[in-house]
């Protein structure tokens, strides 16, 4: 497969994903402080930036506890020194060896949302685990809805049956803050969804479970809350870097956006106002939005001063993407400033899965 | 970042990309059959899989010539010992160096649309370069479109008054293919183009200019043509693999489809007949495609039995893409069989970005 060369120097000249640490440290800070004046654990997730380096800027900032997406992350990061890891993805039960060799290593904690895998883990885990109890509150990808207290309390019945497994609380993520925009609509989801959890612990504490702590996640609403009280604990991951989906829903200024795509322009369509970039779904993914009056983009363009990227305008936006190309459809000022072999920025619509498939990046 | 480390074993664990080897072995002979059969050179298009273990399998059906999409890709094929590579992609001129590292190695030829990048090549190549000027046919990506025949006449005299650049011909991706369905549409997707395709080089050629050579490209008409004669090149690449597009686009039958992800599955939704996998956009992309009568699919699921994936049906999709869940809708008959712990299969929308996703593979 393709090696990814590192750059042979600092000029850009094909691809390159470009990070701001300062403004990546400025979130980490933000939501860092913002978890503490609350006396919330801070459990950023890793999925965002999967790399050793980003997450040293966290652990510089005091972070010691954070959440991955499988069990390979969580190898990797247990790899690169962090001891206290949390899966947030529902258990998967044919990685029992991969489980076990991890829990040797290091403080992990597990999801489940079902009984077969509560027993599976009760019969072949080798060491005492963590284990959270998925809750849906609203979002319906993964968990047991909120109002199934009933079947939540069987859980936690049957995962105390097991001496290795300990019952560490619910935990949710409330994805569909990527529903909606605006804070006011923010506050609603995260509002709607802490009183859901507030109504289960409440009977599941009246039914003599003793602890049921709350953990939470998802960057939008995080984002725009300052005070956590009444949860134990926040996960979100995408507040490092921000994107266009988050501008769009409302979650970040343009300042807060800490990543960015440099592409080099290829062609240049002057009958269509459209520039073609070296950038397609292999750097930025198909992951799109629909924009105020459009269809679907895939991301903003921006202008490139050799240090930073400028400022975002609507005007200027990816309208499609192959697997190299991508096509940027740009209002006649801006496209006439820009010329075959200049370097273009794209803020992409969803930051995690640009660093996904990039891996490699430039700090600026 | 996360270092993909090979499968322990045989057994399947997690994501895994499935490749079935003998229908890519008939996939590839196929094509170079009916290439050969009508007189034109095969140049299949590497950028669907990247990588040099499966570009043997071509190397050893006789195919020496290959099509590839960046700089960076021709580079990592020339290292695998591959001598004639077209870059179909505009050239970017910012990769000069990289360019004349690689002419001094290969046959190359580089894909051009515009005076500037002429000029800059004219003054910049150290060697002689084969260059193809691009042809826009009716799918508006890149090239110029086919009726401006006196600019491409005049992109052909300014190559021809640069001692290094040798004109090749024209070269054009019928893109729009993949917005139709069926044989019929397809063939008359091909037969639009070609005629465009002809009528400008009888123009040229009555212009002055002495040999046009056509070189054509996208594997939806590729496939459904038996005769490409009139051409001189085709450089499909998608039909090693196929895909969950290419079977509704009518390219394909599920027999040609010769690459799946094995996915496990990790939580079962009985009230909404729904299965969650590992298996999210960074294995799959978020490539999606319209299901008759649905809104965007994200691929099929289909059963696995140990050596291979199972039939394909439309009620089994997956209909929600994370960063690392799926989730699947099934039949209530499929969904039955089926529990936490087994593997399904996905048949995913667009192969070349699983496969650019996954990289490694095991061959079943």
């Amino acid at each position: 497969m393709l090696p990814k060369q590192d750059e042979e120097n600092m000029k850009i000249s094909r691809p390159t994903l470009l990070i701001d640490k300062q403004r990546a440290l400025r979130n980490i800070r933000k939501m860092a402080g913002k978890a503490a004046r609350s006396g919330v654990i801070f459990r950023p997730h890793f999925k965002t930036h999967q790399s050793a380096r980003i997450g040293m800027w966290s652990k510089k900032e005091g972070i010691n506890k954070i959440t991955v997406s499988s069990i390979e992350m969580a190898r990797f990061f247990a790899d690169h020194g962090w001891d206290d890891i949390t899966v947030a993805f529902p258990v998967n039960i044919l990685e029992i060896k991969n489980i076990n060799k991890l829990i040797r290593q290091v403080t992990l904690q597990l999801l489940v949302e079902s009984e077969e895998t509560i027993k599976f883990l009760g019969k072949n885990i080798i060491s005492p685990v963590g284990i959270w109890i998925k809750v849906d509150v609203g979002y319906h990808r993964t968990g047991i809805l909120w109002d199934r207290q009933d079947d939540i309390l069987r859980l936690i019945q049957l995962i105390n049956r097991h001496d290795f497994l300990n019952f560490s609380g619910l935990l949710t993520h409330a994805g569909h803050a990527y529903h909606v925009q605006g804070i006011p609509r923010l506050r609603l989801v995260y509002e709607d969804s802490l009183d859901k959890l507030f109504k289960i612990k409440k009977i599941l504490m009246s039914a003599g479970v003793q602890e049921v702590k709350l953990s939470y996640g998802d960057t939008p609403t995080c984002s725009i809350i300052d005070n956590f009280s009444g949860l134990d604990e926040i996960r979100p991951g995408n507040f490092i870097f921000y994107d266009a989906m988050q501008l769009l829903i409302g979650s970040c200024c343009e300042d807060d956006i800490a990543l960015a795509l440099a592409c080099p322009v290829v062609a240049k369509h002057v009958h269509r106002n459209e520039l073609i970039i070296h950038g397609g779904a292999v750097h930025l993914s198909k992951e799109s939005v629909p924009d105020q009056n459009r269809q679907n983009i895939y991301g903003y363009a921006t202008s490139w001063n050799g240090h930073h990227w400028g400022p975002v305008s609507r005007d200027n936006y990816v309208s499609s993407l192959s697997q190299e190309h991508g096509i940027i459809r740009a209002h006649s000022t801006f496209f006439k400033q820009i010329k075959t072999g200049d370097i273009l920025t794209v803020i992409p619509v969803h930051s995690c899965l640009c660093m996904n498939l990039m891996r490699r990046f430039r700090v600026i």
